[in-house]
């Protein structure tokens, strides 16, 4: 699979893979978020067997399609930037970066970029001379009394910090609401409730005659801080309405 | 374990658990990133077998300390903020906070703050009912041809992104509600707010009879990420009462 043009190509690289069950746990992994090629370099284990496919759990196609190297230098000759993954924190690693920091690394680079995530072997992660090969070195931030990740985990959450990338989420501003922009109601429209709240909550005698702003101030900070949607402007003032024209008591 | 003194004290709540295996492979993904207490609502396996503390990997003392209720309602009394995290993505969802925009709603809220990440069932996920107790939504953004987490892959990308609030990577300081966390409404005090919201638009029928959570949902949505403060919501309550009690028309 190719990422769409107009984001890096991102390739998950397993250094020396023991286990098949790894291998294939990692495929369903990367699939879950839209990474697509993957490279075995001198696999210990065969990646098309049963159990590989079983843990894929449908991401079948990643497997059949991914390239298998000797040499770890052939494999990384094309990528412009290589990403070696490590838990070790030694002092000749520094910087360190964060997936966080190595997504926004990446962004950085531009479109079509072709990016490697180096991983190591299951029991001692990527050997010194192997490690050599990145351009930058990452790890993700654990829990230092209680590091507990397997290939497959560390794998997802390097996709899902790099999937970001793809739907802006992070790089870009992020839209805190969560919604489109299109949704949201105009400035306008949120003076115009708040005028409608000000003239029904007057009319009840609700507001402090003295200091009617008061209340009303917190309600702007309410409603100011929820983005409302012009829908949701729509409900409130209908709510409005239900003071201003009250029902007759059903007796 | 409860967490340091400034940050906000997560909590992940299992609805329904139906695999020991799936509970101990969660407490692993939990303690990987520090996170120190699981609740339990109605589990349907044992979460202290031999086969959660070995799929645990040595987190047991998370099973251990794991709280088990038959309630939701009780489980979740305490707590400040609700996420409910969910696959689906229907209309009557929205807006659905991805868990970085999560873990931004969170910071904001402030320290010491107690919150509360909850996950359906492993086949179903949370029911109607039960994502009604959520203040917020979350979903992690898959392949939408491909998505395949399961439980405790789910917990570690949420538990990944919370952890980051603590190393303040990427959530900055500002207090966006202006308040402090004690300020905060319970979820009770919003559920019973919700409920005075239900019997006084039903009353008046400006719900649709046929489907009145329709109207209601929107109402949740729009307050739930809104993170109320107890005097907000006593102000909304307020303007209910003047609904449940129409001032005569002074003519």
């Amino acid at each position: 699979m190719s990422m769409k043009p107009g984001w890096p190509e991102l390739a998950v690289v397993l250094v020396e893979p023991k286990l098949d069950l790894n291998v294939g746990a990692v495929a369903r992994a990367m699939k879950n978020f839209g990474l697509g090629r993957l490279l075995l370099v001198s696999p210990g284990c065969d990646h098309l067997s049963d159990h590989a496919r079983a843990l894929s759990c449908g991401a079948d196609d990643l497997l059949e399609s991914a390239e298998v190297f000797s040499d770890l230098d052939r494999a990384l000759a094309d990528f412009k930037l290589v990403v070696g993954t490590t838990a070790r924190l030694g002092k000749y690693c520094k910087p360190v970066y964060t997936p966080a920091q190595t997504a926004a690394k990446i962004g950085e680079l531009g479109i079509a970029v072709p990016v490697a995530i180096m991983f190591g072997r299951e029991d001692f992660g990527l050997g010194r001379e192997q490690r050599r090969h990145s351009h930058i070195l990452s790890s993700i931030p654990v829990n230092p009394e209680f590091s507990s990740l397997n290939l497959a985990q560390s794998v997802l959450l390097y996709g899902y910090e790099l999937s970001q990338l793809k739907s802006g989420n992070r790089v870009t501003e992020s839209n805190d609401s969560g919604k489109t922009g299109g949704d949201l109601a105009t400035h306008a429209e949120l003076q115009g409730m708040y005028a409608h709240m000000r003239s029904t909550l007057e009319a009840v005698d609700f507001l402090n005659k003295s200091n009617p702003d008061h209340l009303l101030e917190y309600l702007r900070r309410l409603f100011g801080r929820a983005a409302m949607s012009s829908r949701e402007i729509r409900i409130m003032r209908g709510i409005m309405s239900l003071i201003d024209n009250p029902r007759k008591p059903t007796v």
